[in-house]
């Protein structure tokens, strides 16, 4: 672009520019892969390069979208910046979807170029033919696997990427292109596409940053802390946390494939001390007897996704895991609150900080959380008032793609309707008690589901329950526990136990006496969505 | 404003929406003004209410200009807030400018109301008569002084806002909306107008929060922290620092008129953690003798506005202050770099410390720094390659306000061009070297003015000195010394002492042969503008 004197630069906040700080700062400190791969934030700025020449040499173009199918690597960690600042746009596909609902979604976000990790060919190969825009598909070698496609390919990516041009450019976008897009799969109806702007991911960063790095506190993410994320990074981009890591210059691990020996040997061996997951994957680990052995102090974990269950996050702490909630959505890129306790934590008693860490948080800077009623009128932030929990920040998406009907729905007054169902403190936390859809109504009055999981959590034998409502002539619904012992338990613990356990609960006044449930079912596993949480559609359909 | 159903708030980025956080983390907080003031955050977000509503009762609408005089206090930080966030702009007035020069700049700005601290009373009576655009004044009551203007007014600051509205509700405005502009003085011509926007101001203090925040270094400032200015708010938003502080939710400290006493005990009293000043101001407080008896070992400054000598970093940190360097300009709003040494600074020799905190810094996220030669190419970042440092941000002036050829001068080829010419290191490190219109060149080669400055700052003998250059007939300039001596060494140390002083240094390689002064000029006072920089232009005519 030529300026014309006194013409200022009109500066785009875009992906591109978060390279800026890291490459001065730390251009020596490393990206991590397993034990097979560590290079250099020099190196990465290369690869990012190389990578940016061969989307070019496929023929990627502005507005053209490249989507990933990758376990959590450096390679994704490279299409995050490369694929956006080549002016495309990067898909996150989320491959623990149906194979229909993979293909519907390639296919919906008519994604020209795919990027497919080698461990997942099998799947590929039933998707190829059903897939209508792709034209250009590159493999991702994983380890040594050798299989050998039916369909012709662009290439391998390694192979790519050493051809390509490490000095390559990137062009100054308008910070309004859009960035980013993945789907969300709702409990009905087909997955709904979100988009993210470089613009909003900028903003997202350095909000993030701010509220993680200069807020004293537990939970502090700085330039010296070791970072691994263990959410896909087809997850709302892993919560946003690649590009806060990139733009601090930490140390990045990247786990591949989740496996518990490797997930150790990495926190342990590269010395993380930052990390985020959903509840199931922190009680992975904190119930894996070999972590008994390992000095997990230095390490912090911010768990969303789900709820922060009292008992998991005593369990973690019990082993020096500070870990603490956070709350996002797919529909917000997604941070907006972080359950931190503030920088005298430390001094806290064990109780008040359990009951601070497991709190949905509180809002980042410039994010804005309100809680309303049926008509969309504010309710009081006094602790009780119970509602829908809306949304406002610089990074919420505009809508669903190419869905007019449900994105009426996500964006009413001006505010994202989160679909989420809370309360709000005195001091600004939010504590959210349900899902609209899951809520419990009985004889007229909610029941918060949460509460009666995060109490059975406390139980000695109970390691997940979910409560849901079945119908009941009477009351109009009942709450009914669906249950998962631990092994040692199964039966010798039974639905009495838990009522007691329950109604003792409800005596100390910490749910209502009507709470109670009054039904409870004992089973292996808990059904869970493809992103794991709790699959309550499914649970009612089987025990309603 | 009404939003249609799928209708996505457009989140623009405010001053107001910095409120958002500390409000809800911080309400209890403190703001300080000497020791006559102190109240919450939640008072200060009813006083910004009623100060909008005063504005409104003013008839201040949007586009309109605020003036205000007054001392770093907390009614400052009110007009930082409430001004900008009704839609109007605020103009921090210089007072340390000639009335002329004062004059000139409320005219230019077409300021409409006029904010006047009590002390400059007898100034704005001169004043008063040629502002051509001022219909409004308001009185901040200083202390007990209770002089009578002779003109009228609209009342006294503090009695307008208790009939003010503390509720008083701030409209979204368009980011792009100008919030504050002041005047730069060169050392020619009219005072040139900068101006800021809201999306400028916003984003620059996220960037500084990241980078005072969430980088390990011994400048850290963070929610824990104790914020004071000593630096004028007029200049330069302070640095911007009160709107980042105001966004960490952390104590706040004003100290009014600057009083050697009067800080001191605010510094200790409130336990401050965290100023910025120009290199004179802890000069003054390093060699006030009562300073050896209070504990200043928690308190961290930042040295912008002119260089960091090492002798002055060396006082200080002897002290225990941490002292280090950043730079910015009245044109840049001003946050560009910051000289902090990284997490491992402890484990630094003194020396290698000592030669970190007073590098001029390495930029902070999102900024670029490049150094280029005369025809405007990129120049190696080699600590060698000499040129006129050229910046990128997303917070700089786009111009001098209605200046068209100066800012032709400005802005050259997408880049602003600083006026100061200096080099990069290969770790990022800035060293300015000279402002482009004091270099000394003598015999075809640069000499660098600050390096000399900074050698003689060493010297015991020396409390301050300046380095110009005076025209030579063989070697075109020559370089000449200005010395201001230690009162006890005045008579003992003489103009041969210090040529020796420097020839050693020259020897060692700190700076060339031809380098080494010929001329030293003994003063009691080095002549400095009104913002306590060097005045070359005012030497180079007395001794050139």
């Amino acid at each position: 672009m030529v300026y014309q004197p006194g013409e200022p630069y009109d500066y785009p906040l875009i992906i591109k520019k978060l390279l800026n700080t890291p490459l001065i700062y730390s251009p020596e400190q490393e990206i991590v892969y397993r034990d097979q791969v560590r290079f250099t934030y020099r190196d990465l700025r290369g690869r990012i390069g190389r990578l940016g020449s061969v989307l070019q040499g496929l023929g990627v173009t502005q507005g053209d979208v490249v989507a990933v199918m990758d376990y959590d690597s450096h390679r994704f960690l490279e299409c995050f910046f490369g694929v956006p600042m080549t002016g495309a746009v990067l898909q996150m596909v989320n491959w623990r979807l149906s194979l229909e609902q993979m293909v519907y979604t390639v296919n919906h976000a008519r994604a020209r170029v795919l990027m497919v990790n080698t461990d997942f060919l099998p799947l590929l190969e039933a998707m190829r033919p059903r897939l209508e825009t792709v034209e250009s598909v590159v493999l991702m070698q994983e380890g040594e696997s050798r299989l050998s496609p039916s369909f012709p390919i662009a290439g391998d990516y390694d192979g790519l990427l050493e051809g390509g041009d490490p000095e390559h450019g990137f062009p100054d976008l308008d910070e309004d292109t859009v960035a980013t897009t993945f789907y969300t799969t709702g409990t009905t109806g087909n997955p709904k596409g979100v988009s993210f702007t470089h613009r909003q991911l900028v903003l997202h960063t350095l909000s993030g940053a701010v509220a993680v790095g200069a807020y004293d506190s537990v939970g502090r993410f700085r330039s010296g802390d070791v970072y691994m994320p263990l959410t896909p990074m087809f997850h709302v981009h892993a919560w946003g946390m690649p590009y806060l890591a990139t733009l601090l210059g930490v140390k990045q691990v990247y786990p591949g494939k989740y496996e518990p020996a490797m997930l150790l040997k990495l926190i342990v061996g590269e010395k993380v001390t930052f990390s985020h997951c959903v509840p199931t994957i922190l009680q992975m680990i904190t119930a894996n007897p070999a972590v008994a052995s390992f000095d997990l102090s230095h390490w912090k974990v911010v768990i969303g996704g789900a709820r922060l269950p009292r008992g998991l996050a005593e369990d973690a702490w019990k082993m020096g895991i500070k870990a603490y909630a956070g709350f996002g959505m797919s529909e917000t890129c997604p941070l907006i609150s972080l359950g931190m306790p503030g920088a005298d934590w430390e001094s806290l008693d064990r109780d008040t900080l359990m009951d601070t860490v497991v709190k949905t948080g509180r809002p980042v800077p410039l994010a804005e959380v309100e809680v309303v009623d049926e008509v969309g009128r504010f309710l009081p932030h006094d602790g009780v008032s119970t509602g829908e929990l809306v949304f406002r920040a610089p990074w919420l998406t505009q809508g669903y793609v190419a869905d007019e009907e449900r994105s009426t729905e996500l964006w009413r007054d001006g505010w994202l309707y989160s679909g989420d169902v809370g309360v709000i403190d005195g001091d600004g936390y939010i504590q959210i008690t349900d899902r609209m859809k899951d809520v419990i109504k009985t004889g007229g009055e909610w029941i918060s589901s949460l509460d009666l999981e995060n109490i059975l959590s406390r139980h000695e034998a109970v390691l997940e329950s979910a409560a849901i409502g079945v119908p009941h002539e009477k009351w109009g619904e009942r709450p009914m526990m669906i249950v998962h012992l631990k092994p040692e338990y199964v039966g010798a613990v039974g639905p009495e136990d838990l009522k007691a356990y329950l109604k003792g609960a409800a005596e100390k006044g910490d749910i209502p006496r009507y709470g109670v449930p009054d039904a409870f079912e004992f089973v292996d596993d808990i059904p869970k969505t493809s992103v794991g949480k709790l699959d309550k559609k499914r649970m009612r359909s089987a025990f309603g």
